[in-house]
């Protein structure tokens, strides 16, 4: 048996997605064809993008879908013309965004999670990434808000980790664009979305058939959208039923019982606003890429790090750029869970780790 | 009961491709993640490849999986810089390829589809994109093979339509680029893929993750590529069986049948090398758009010119380039068939068509 706990690298199909994708298989049109068969498509694709906006409060209009978030932020960031030229990513920004960054900006956290600096840095950009909540330690942004564009700058908030686990909600002043992804709410792999809080439509990447009106062209992913959209809906009103409240427990009983194993261990975040769902751990002296691949010969998947990066195990930027040094960053765990994982499923990994770390202890002495 | 006689706008989803993707939807993991859950996402990521790569005639490394076909066109413009640094489409290709091109290049069909005018104008482009088959019309490409890169310019060839209908045969001197999308062959809309006959990794468009070998990253559309995969291994072996002669079969039959009906119609492309599946046929005096309404409501779904074209209804391009009027142009539709479509299908649509024109001509008498 196998324990799945690294909802923040993909989540498992919610049922409601699954039960969507089915039904919008039967439906044989292009969503731009005029006929009725192209027209029951269409209405799939309208259907999901309501679902959408209503879960990160916005108008379906706004909501252009993707094929992921990073494609969504890759759009994002070529609109940066508009917005002064140059477009910053903070060193805690998923590659995604990171990986187009012209300016280096300071952390906004320290160790500990909590707000340092101030934003004045931001200014020098005219565009710049700031996510809600952070992907490998959930550390969510200082007010525990979607950032909202400042004086002098527009922002990009990667909303990717946080919609569908905690409430969207914006400033006074809303971000000129938002991005997310459908897996990891429950939906499907390969569908994200651009939302344009900005009254221009973005500079399209793709051209060609003019869909998502003109603004990102190619026939659109139709069982994925309605996967998108019905897993949007579904989290939606699991938040809204508080359902993370109960997750964010057992995160914490998880966290006690690893304490318990390994008093050396450091919690990122745990004194700060973070997801209900994120534990990141480091314990020094044992590799986090050691502790991935026992823990996953003991039957359970964690992570260490972001995991869209291929394979690549490395020590964790994000740690690195809130105060932690390589070898420290080398030796942190994601463990991320989700609405369906139990005390005794953390126990159980509670247990495994502990012995694990036991035999580790026992070899570096 | 509806007909679908679309297929070149998109195909229903292929059984092969359903089971494929329901398998794919009990799959956790992310492809990224070191995990068992990842590899296992992996590996049906890798499947797909290779049997893309299987049906296209490439290695599975050439294969760069894309959310569409138009993702994949973007993507190969977007290497011009290494071809020269001028992209040009014929004036036939596909909206997203002939949105990107920078010169104005002739024709190289005429009204009947005929061969007409060299090569020769496309060596002031350094990439040209010159597709396998037309879209709206069928026809081929003169030789009947997927386009070489000539001397002194390099192609994209768009395979989009000639895939899973007939061979891809190569000529000595490969394209550079070919392109094709998963929902023109059984397989889901929203995932195409970039054939990369280059020695050189393209430039890649989307940051981040470094998925695709660092040459397209975010999350993969995992369940779209499981279908993606096994559509593309079905509709090889149903080409191989010579399962599409028999579809020509059915196409002669509807023309036959229209031809009797209206003598004045014009199907173009009739007298060369075209897709087994397609007929486009223009009948002077009786618009495309009215004729698609018309036939809609009598229950069978066809086209004007090209579907993704968001609603948009107009003259069709591809026509005009090849030498007829715009009001000849804008009386064209597409019937485009399927393996399941019955000669009983294209008798009764025959039928319901001569009756539509029958009253059209009183109104126009």
């Amino acid at each position: 048996m196998r324990t799945y706990l690294d909802h923040n690298a993909t989540t498992p199909l919610r049922a409601e997605a699954r039960r969507a994708m089915m039904d919008a298989m039967d439906v044989i049109g292009n969503p731009s064809s005029v006929h009725a068969e192209g027209r029951a498509a269409k209405m799939i694709i309208e259907r999901g993008r309501a679902q959408v906006a209503e879960l990160v409060g916005c108008k379906p209009q706004q909501v252009i879908f993707t094929s992921s978030a990073t494609e969504a932020a890759a759009l994002a960031v070529a609109q940066k013309s508009r917005h002064g030229g140059v477009f910053a990513a903070l060193p805690t920004e998923h590659d995604c965004l990171g990986d187009w960054s012209e300016l280096a900006l300071p952390c906004l956290h320290n160790r500990a999670g909590e707000p340092q600096s101030s934003e004045a840095g931001l200014v020098q950009a005219g565009l710049v990434a700031i996510s809600a909540a952070n992907s490998e330690t959930g550390v969510l942004r200082d007010n525990a808000c979607v950032a909202g564009s400042g004086e002098g700058y527009s922002t990009i908030c990667d909303i990717t980790q946080l919609a569908g686990k905690a409430p969207v909600q914006y400033e006074d002043i809303t971000p000129s664009y938002a991005i997310l992804s459908a897996h990891k709410i429950g939906g499907p792999k390969g569908v994200g979305a651009l939302i344009n809080f900005t009254a221009e439509d973005p500079i399209p990447m793709l051209r060609g058939g003019g869909q998502e009106m003109n603004r990102r062209s190619g026939t659109e992913n139709l069982i994925g959208i309605a996967g998108f959209g019905a897993a949007a809906a579904a989290a939606g009103a699991d938040v809204t039923a508080g359902k993370w409240n109960d997750v964010a427990e057992i995160r914490n009983i998880l966290e006690k019982a690893i304490e318990a194993a390994a008093q050396q261990t450091i919690f990122v975040g745990k004194g700060v606003q973070r997801l209900p769902n994120t534990s990141c751990f480091v314990t020094p002296g044992w590799k986090g890429e050691t502790q991935v691949m026992q823990m996953d010969l003991a039957g359970f998947a964690v992570s260490a790090g972001s995991a869209c990066s291929s394979g690549k195990v490395k020590a964790s930027k994000v740690l690195q750029a809130m105060g932690y040094d390589e070898t420290e960053a080398a030796c942190a765990i994601r463990v991320s869970i989700g609405l369906e994982t139990t005390e005794n499923d953390v126990l159980r990994f509670a247990e495994a780790w502990a012995a694990k770390f036991e035999k580790h202890q026992m070899r570096a002495a």
